[in-house]
């Protein structure tokens, strides 16, 4: 069973996707869909859709994992995220694929085990949890432990 | 040529199409989009996103006019508008339907003539403009507002 984990932005959403079998996880892939701020912004909703769309096809995830939402305090900055948000759930959604969501400090006590960890915590804990995983950047990393917190936690706390 | 406006809001998305031809505009059809707010936000976005597809395959309309971000004080009201603002603007951009954005105070001055009108003077104005056309709701109106706007003010703010 596969697992894809979602960490929508504007500017570069990431996303990781791991394995589950015989309850063990291991990884697959991950990576992040950057989007050019001069872009028209309907052009950059666009792109996340359809590269979104062909990692699924690629990766064929069978359950979605997301953050719950970041409040900003400029709501500027709340409302890029929102369209991003919702673009990034409608993907999976459209296939059938069912999507959790997380609260933040779930999703690191998931993966470090304390819910006020460091990103850099986090990359780590997602490089010793996934063995041979170098996630390429922080926003796929995030991804990948969204992932990996949906693993340790589904049926459990719903 | 047609014209759709769209006003997105998770819960009831106005759209309203009109048809422009020699320089006059004639009311097309208008609409809203209802999601239950006990429904997965997920199924929500979904449900706007098919219905809206429907609605661009039976108009077929060849330009799109949104209004600019109404930033709310609540940042989690934000993020739901966010989200749903996201999802709407894909669908025509999906098309290749180009997607204009327009300020709250430009709608109105275009369509009443001052910044700061009431939703009613919009409603009375838009029954004005698209004889024939009665409403559907507040939603769809600001909708047609939109659509109008997009008329009056399209080749000459840009």
């Amino acid at each position: 069973m596969r697992i894809i984990g979602l960490d929508p932005s504007l500017s570069s959403t990431g996303w990781g996707v791991i394995e589950v079998e015989n309850n063990r996880m291991r990884y697959v892939a991950d990576g992040f869909i950057k989007t050019d701020p001069k872009m028209p912004l309907p052009e950059r909703l666009v792109h996340i859709h359809r590269t979104l769309n062909e990692v699924i096809e690629t990766y064929k995830p069978q359950e979605a994992a997301i953050e719950q939402v970041f409040l900003n305090e400029n709501p500027k900055s709340t409302i890029k995220l929102g369209m991003a948000r919702g673009v990034v759930i409608l993907a999976p959604a459209l296939y059938g694929i069912p999507v959790t969501e997380y609260e933040p400090t779930l999703i690191k006590k998931a993966v470090v085990g304390v819910g006020r960890a460091e990103k850099a915590q986090v990359e780590m804990m997602v490089k010793v949890l996934l063995p041979g995983c170098k996630p390429k950047n922080n926003d796929s990393s995030d991804a990948l432990a969204m992932a990996i917190c949906h693993f340790n936690l589904r049926g459990k706390v719903f």
